[in-house]
């Protein structure tokens, strides 16, 4: 039997998360938001009974097993521990807290508890075009995988603000192209296995305000960002993102890995290869599957709610399997909060290069923060629950 | 009455550019090469009667008064000094020399001598594309020229490297991707009337041989490069060069230049706009006209060849002016050798850049080179050949 849901955050990405875990067989059984009216108003459009704004009444629910995290940043790494600790499921939208130590709370908890779902969410590895290329790649269709000589991304999005002002427009926060970056560092990590050891990037903040953004509050986040990585390998990667002058609601990418018998590239969600004999492209997977649930007004490019709508396939997957020591297998393709550390140290870096104007090495923290007292606390109150 | 020329070079261009010299009724009267074999074997593929290895026999003819310099780079400033010197017009090709004291020597020269014609071969300042481009610029189109707030650059080629080892594959001799550099910078100072104040780059040297390179000497030019220049204003110039994995003679470029009020966007030879207000590009200028020229067989893109066609037709147009004052007029739009000098710095500074993982600043020389003792001494051979 699949676990009821409890969804934190009242966004864009839960207005389009409900939807898609309805259409899957999950039961959404509480939205909890940042102001009571906020929740209501996300709870009434979805029609989900139960709304608060305190995050335990969502927590400490019989009937939720499952919760998203797609809220603001900086409550990602309490509420995700909070809920392990409490015995439930964890899938916390990205960036995995607001730096290193946060993410190191959430590793932490999620090592506490192994037997429980933690995951970040990070769409585009569901994505076929890339589960294929990743494939692809493990079977040395291109060359070895540790021979990859360089890797080419390049995505162009409309705005990256929404309507009201949030935290994607708020530096700090990680907003903005940043989130997009961590994407973009994840996806890589996921096709190649391998982790970056050296990073530089240019970071920008060309939109001050929009249409509906120019009262007090302007826009801090960066919209624009070229980057390059060196891998453990040697392989480098250059990524450039763009948003700033691209027009609304467009969304375009291309993921270039050159190997050294050829190359893989997905444009848009279509894979093509190129083997070192041939002269023209060969197409390895063409998209056609289209959405079942309206996204038309969604900020969301497609690519990430067609991710995203697989990821809760992968889910449903993993709870329906009878073995519950195998109840992970159908989302291994997901990243764990191992992962999202990893990208947290790697956007960290980049942060550090465009202040520097330097190459940064890629620090992982070793601090080991002190939160064994919330992990175990909060298994008390998850004793008393069962 | 348009002048005799001599050329300086047996490759490549020196095979492309005689034909074109010819259909805008230039008489081409001296093929100069390294060897006398090269020298004969090119100047009976094109059908010149004169040959020779010695430079002095082509700068001393009295048919000769302007030269084309398209050999390897260390000969540049030797010949174009002392071309000048001799009073005999001079059009070379980039880079203007190996070196910034190459550069300069060639600046002192055509400084001493500023009725005589001297010009670095850009070709792309040519064409139509571009010329259109810099208009709109100028005209405010896209806003402001000081206010451009991002260019872009993405140009793929199939291989840099020619049949025969020669210059194109050395990296100390600025070949390969560092060439393109070159013409990268000077196009983006063209069109935006600013000069680079720091720059930073990653060069990687993929190809080290290929079918008709794999002896003792293997290629060391860099095939790829990634690169970023921070303008006098404040704008970023990003810039992706990839040749090594690209199909040879395929050739695809994106000259992307954002404004205030809208983009400017080449692609290929046709130019587009976005204004603010619009929801789609719009076509500026279509490239229709098709070369004369058969160029099937050339390692060139055919944007150069187009512009190198361009250019010439200028230059009969100077020279067919009947006010001599104004002899330069048509070709105002070239590169001067001041500008091959800029080039040459931005070009050390991405190479210093790679090296140190850091951003450098484009540092102009300031050595005054002791060649005015050269400059002069050929100024009597001139006298005597009058």
């Amino acid at each position: 039997m699949l676990p009821g849901v409890g969804v934190f955050g009242t966004g864009e990405i839960a207005n389009v998360l409900v939807p898609l875990l309805r259409e899957k067989g999950f039961e959404v059984k509480a939205i909890w938001g940042r102001t009571l009216r906020e929740a209501k108003e996300t709870a009434n459009a979805q029609n989900v009974t139960f709304y608060t704004n305190v995050i335990d009444e969502v927590l400490l629910r019989k009937d939720v097993d499952l919760v998203f995290i797609v809220c603001q940043p900086f409550l990602h790494a309490e509420i995700s521990v909070k809920a392990l600790g409490i015995g439930k499921h964890v899938v916390c939208d990205k960036p995995a807290g607001l730096h290193q130590t946060d993410s190191m709370k959430m590793v932490r908890a999620a090592q506490y508890y192994p037997t429980l779902i933690s995951l970040v969410n990070h769409p585009l590895r569901f994505l076929p075009a890339f589960t294929q290329m990743r494939r692809c790649l493990q079977d040395g269709l291109i060359g070895s995988l540790g021979e990859v000589v360089l890797m080419d991304v390049r995505v162009q999005m409309g705005t990256l603000f929404p309507e009201k002002y949030n935290w994607m427009c708020d530096a700090q926060m990680g907003g903005g192209a940043l989130n997009l970056v961590g994407s973009v560092v994840d996806l890589v990590h996921f096709l190649l296995q391998q982790q970056a050891i050296r990073v530089h990037g240019v970071l920008r903040a060309y939109t001050k305000t929009t249409p509906s953004i120019n009262g007090i509050r302007q826009i801090t986040a960066p919209d624009f960002c070229n980057f390059q990585m060196e891998l453990s390998s040697g392989t480098l990667v250059t990524v450039a993102l763009h948003s700033h002058t691209v027009p609304t609601k467009s969304f375009s990418q291309e993921v270039l890995v050159y190997g050294s018998k050829g190359h893989l590239v997905v444009r848009g969600g279509d894979l093509f290869i190129l083997k070192e004999s041939q002269q023209k492209e060969e197409a390895v997977y063409v998209d056609v599957q289209d959405l079942h649930v309206s996204t038309n007004n969604s900020l969301l490019p497609r690519p990430y709610i067609k991710g995203l709508c697989k990821m809760v396939g992968a889910l449903k997957e993993a709870f329906n399997s009878k073995e519950s020591s195998w109840i992970k297998a159908p989302v291994s393709t997901a990243a764990t909060f191992e992962d999202g550390l990893y990208v947290q140290a790697v956007v960290e870096a980049i942060r550090k290069s465009n202040e520097t104007r330097q190459w940064q090495r890629v620090q992982l923290t070793t601090d080991v923060p002190l939160n064994h007292d919330q992990i175990i606390r909060y298994g008390y109150a998850r004793m008393s629950t069962m």
